[in-house]
């Protein structure tokens, strides 16, 4: 008798092959599940392989549009970035794909829900913290948290030997020194040699962008338009693009043309343990900038201050740290939406070996930029004795603080 | 008799020119004072312009050293940035200006200071905010901001008659159609033609950076070393820079030749009104990517998260807002720089036509970073279980609400 | 001919009723207004005063009910307080009265609008930036603020020759010692003998709470109702109340009986000066406790989190600062309401000679508490286990934290 | 032999004499540790039974002066609360005995540390990430978050069972249905029939607090005076206090005395359950207000904001997650003791059943408040145009959002 039934994300890897395998020899039936969120892959063979070693079903579902629609562009909208620099590729599809995964366990009666990640990733957190808020009566499998799956199978040999003792089919194909996560967002690369932080990305290991010495010559221009926050329309030469997946693939396209959006840092896992990884996000990055050039010309000031304190912040730690659903993103995603409301407007750009530039923007969204009142040869609606009254009433504190410096003898005049 | 002794920022043009005349004319004794931090001028021409005009005295200050030392460390220490996107070159170096003017004043017996800021500019206010706490008893004469004064000079013509009338020499070269401050850190682009936002600013608007477009093909590699957060050691190929001053001319060097720190934004000034600038910033552009990615690797992840949303913003805000000579200024700058003590280590960069790259990093002054650690293939000194602990108890929460939209026919795995 | 038409906030007073005469005197035709947000006035005595010392027409409406409902609710619902004290009553009614100025002075074709506040008060500052921000193109006359009429009325003595001369009536009942503001929400008090900040108020000082020491002797036991945060329902004994403005001065009557509400404080104003003041909040303190202990009952803990450090914060600062009409308000508001879709349910409480005390609390709305979960005494649906998971990964960085202080010879047993 | 040492945390009841004898029982030698940090306790009982049970040694430290001086100070400079109420008497207590147990741990050769908490307060988390930063080295027995400790002991009935086998003596004292834990900071109550949020709490519930109903009738009056934000002296009547631990045993004196620091809550634990919790603080209430009062009078209203925000909501936080020993903290608390510099002088104060109330208050140290320049009446060196500037500037923002909303045909006027 089944000891259940059981979803299992399956990559169609060595790690998933042996999960597969060995969840049926414990004696549960499997429907493995993967996700479609953009990355390269051989559909057909990953179904062919979890059915020849023994899954009952294999489930593909497209979720780029969920992914590209649902959660790319409210990082767009937020401006998202964690730690400086980090634009949340991998964070994004999670919630896409634990949801997804979830739906596949339920409609094909699953008990259990299981995957390959291991206990120090933020990605096994990312994963199960999703499953539990989808569907607390769930029950997870991971393997690689059970004493007796990492007791059993120690390094890499041991999972060679299972798949040769299970006629499990291994790739040839020689392994990259360091590991791979590909989705429509980014490419993200960590591990292997690179866990020493002083050891620079070789040349090879970039898939999204082309080396930036190896980019065009020319500069690429083209043109983006946003709709409350959105991108709604690209423009590239003569091709006019509004379709959500096709316009975030073609900034992807001009991205890795011209090697824009790759960095490499050190980032905190939400365990707590430092790591070291490597990311290429080409339309994302491009995106980003332009969604933040269009605000600084819409958007009141005040209100932007507050939404980049409270929104863009938090809404990135959560994602990163696999709070997608949970009541707080909820909360602060409902006040990020509330702020886009003006964000309607286009920015033309360029893009030009590893950066992407902005060369103007325009608007009919938002009163708030006025050249006139902007220029310093106008006084037109403005007394310039306002801002002696304004400068003596910001003043009153700063001169006390002035003058007790100067009763305590550190006059302020001294550097 | 002279209505008193007034020190006047005065830069040789024609602006401050008339106003020195018409200091002069109204009966006041002029002390006029230039400072030099960093900026091109022909200084000789400068003095002697302004005792040709009639001022008893022209002094001129090298602040240059008080500025990196004092104005452009600490914002680095603090990777502070303005809006997104301006690293507050202007706003760096006028409280180092405004203090030494201060100072000129006091020598000199002045009972008022004078410059020649708008009503309608971030840097009247940050001076003035600057002369009222450093010295709260000066007082402080604005011509552009006094109706009388305004009423007199309504445009550049007026000012030119004024100088011919009056005998001031005007210089012959024909200005740019906008607006130039430069100084060690940044040179500004305003007004003008660029008050436009949707203009692309010309060619040869750029003065600290070359065009990358034109930057060489081949990049340029370096190393920068950060003691307590500060740069400390540069190497460029044989060079070795200690030197505070000469290290960051020379990464304003690296900068200019790969076009490293272009940007062209529009920001919300202080008194609430939006403008669009741009500004070339070199070399704070690289050292402050150089200092963020040591801290990833040295800085304690929650110290880390408190200083990005208390130290960087607040700070950054302050000083653009003309507040360094404030108590909340001391307040957070305390705080960021306790974040520093272990901020010390080396970051390999390399720049190339417009981006500068981190190629990799380390330091011996902190144990936060373990290869080993971090590694997904060891489990050394980590219990692959506690995840799980850790995955239930943050999830307590997340099932609650999970289970709530459950209840109100709302289930999260609805997208 | 009339030099226009001017909407005057006219309280009857000394202050209001010189300027009234003297805007007549300067040629303006005059509107008085005066708002009913729940003061003590003898209303048709100042109707009557008015039309006798000359205005056109005296307006008198009644924004109690838009004040408590638009007003105080939200402030519930916030928990707002500034400096840790304030419960705001003044600023909570400011901006529905400067609302209904600006709609009677458009209804009755006047260009301008005018008040009696001084130039040193916050309240000046929060009606005009109300005013502009509800249209922007009335002008406004602020007479205490301008040169030639604060010449003329030097000190009180001058009032009241003006008074006397221009035969306007003045009240023969000695002023307190202080001035006094008052509306449903609070009674204020300040300068004169209160701006001695080590001063006592005297026992007389208060209008609106009964000195705790002769409050009644057996406590006052009633219980609050909410619906997403706005109180809702009201039992005191026998008595059921929903009306809002009744239910709010029933509580009022509670908190007025037993003392409850009192506080004195030094604040800072928005000018940057600092003033003592004295208030009495009787109802708003009862509602704001009981709701803050609603919420800890329904709300997540999370999202509390960033609300209190989100909305409370900034909501109650923008009020304070007379920032209601303001873009940045509205996105504040906005993320406040969202957070309150549970915070229904009930509080008992009981009021006792100064203080108010929560008796009990409960809600169907929520599943958040859950007596068995919190439970020492039950493991049901909970591994022990799992905390250990979660304290060994929470202890990562605290591990490293304290083998740096080893080794860099200050241990954390050291005390 | 033995398995190794244990330092076990030792109170004397039940539980840690269960645990006590099932450690030797299980062939650890124990060391046990109580600490005095201001309960009631009969001290040499406890130690007769520690060594009667088997104990090799018992010690026992007096730590309340370290409590009050390095944890007590410290939350006062801060202000400290979490969740608006809870004065984080427990919180405070726990590094200073966590930390003095690892000390014991250490002298006496102990390789492990125990206490007898469960798995789903906060205490045990908060001692461990307390003994894993002070000695990351030692090692944890957490007896009821073993797995074959608690199926032994499923409740209290298997508790006496053991200790009558075993021949550990049990209390003939009726226990409380609640539990409590006291130290000189507050008592707490939880658990049992308050784990009904709705049940108010009994009579004879607290411990350190008379009822109000039964306080004095006549006002206790005393003065307060601090030193750099530190309780320097208390004046009550006659009495002078400057010892830090007599002065806060007097202010928990008039505290008792008169009904002051009762709060019975609903509160978020660290791992995510809510939990209800009675809780009685009379002598940190009472400084705390006095603190606040006086920073009122002496603080920059800058550094106020930024201080609140930042310092008093993480450090509060932070302590009560048990995140005391954590370079966060320290990063916190040196902010805020660098805000407390002028926070010297002394606030008058009267308690009178169940409240306390601020009389006045003064201080030599700030020059920040100044009666005449708040004074409505007097305008000495402050000119009342200075605020139309001011108000021009602020309003030139909102101008355009009124503006806006009129264009969108929402006008403010609206209400």
């Amino acid at each position: 008798m089944s000891k259940g039934r059981v979803c299992l994300a399956y990559s169609g890897g060595l790690d998933t092959s042996t999960i597969l395998k060995w969840l049926i020899n414990e004696g549960y039936t499997v429907v493995c599940f993967l996700a479609n969120v953009g990355q390269k892959e051989e559909w057909d063979a990953v179904e062919k392989k979890a059915l020849a070693i023994g899954a009952e079903r294999m489930v593909i579902l497209d979720l780029e549009r969920e992914l590209v629609e649902q959660l790319v562009w409210p990082a767009i909208q937020c401006n998202a970035i964690y730690e400086d620099r980090y634009l949340l590729g991998t964070s994004l599809a999670r919630p896409v794909i634990a949801r997804a995964q979830v739906r596949v366990a339920i409609e094909h009666n699953c008990d259990f829900v299981s995957h390959g990640c291991t206990g120090k990733g933020n990605d096994g957190v990312r994963f199960e913290l999703a499953f539990k808020a989808c569907n607390p009566s769930l029950k997870i499998i991971a393997p690689w948290r059970l004493p007796e799956f990492c007791a059993r199978f120690q390094g890499r040999q041991q999972l060679l030997d299972f798949a040769a003792t299970e006629g499990i089919p291994v790739s040839s194909t020689k392994a990259k020194p360091w590991s791979i996560d590909e989705n429509i967002v980014h490419s993200s690369y960590e591990a292997g040699i690179l866990e020493d932080p002083n050891t620079t990305p070789p040349k090879d290991l970039w898939n999204l962008t082309r080396d930036p010495q190896e980019a065009p010559d020319k500069p690429q221009h083209f043109t983006l338009f946003f709709d409350k926050g959105v991108p709604a329309k690209l423009i590239v030469g003569e091709e006019v693009i509004t379709d959500s997946v096709a316009l975030f693939k073609r900034l992807n396209l001009i991205g890795f043309e011209n090697g824009v959006g790759r960095i490499d840092i050190v980032e905190n896992r939400f365990i707590g343990v430092k790591s070291r990884g490597c990311y290429d996000t080409p339309g994302l990055t491009i995106a980003r900038q332009a969604h933040i050039d269009l605000e600084s010309l819409v958007m009141d000031g005040k209100v932007r201050e507050l939404r980049d304190q409270f929104c863009t912040f938090t809404w990135s730690r959560l994602l990163y740290n696999g709070m997608y659903f949970s009541p707080e993103r909820e909360f602060v995603e409902n006040a990020m939406l509330f702020s886009q409301k003006n964000v309607t407007g286009e920015v033309r750009m360029m893009a030009y070996k590893g950066n992407v530039y902005v060369q103007g923007r325009k608007s009919d969204a938002s009163n708030l930029y006025s050249a006139e009142e902007a220029s310093m040869d106008s006084l037109e609606g403005f007394s310039p004795m306002d801002t002696t009254g304004f400068i003596e009433i910001q003043s009153i504190r700063l001169k006390k603080y002035g003058d007790q410096k100067i009763k305590d003898g550190k006059p302020l005049t001294e550097s």
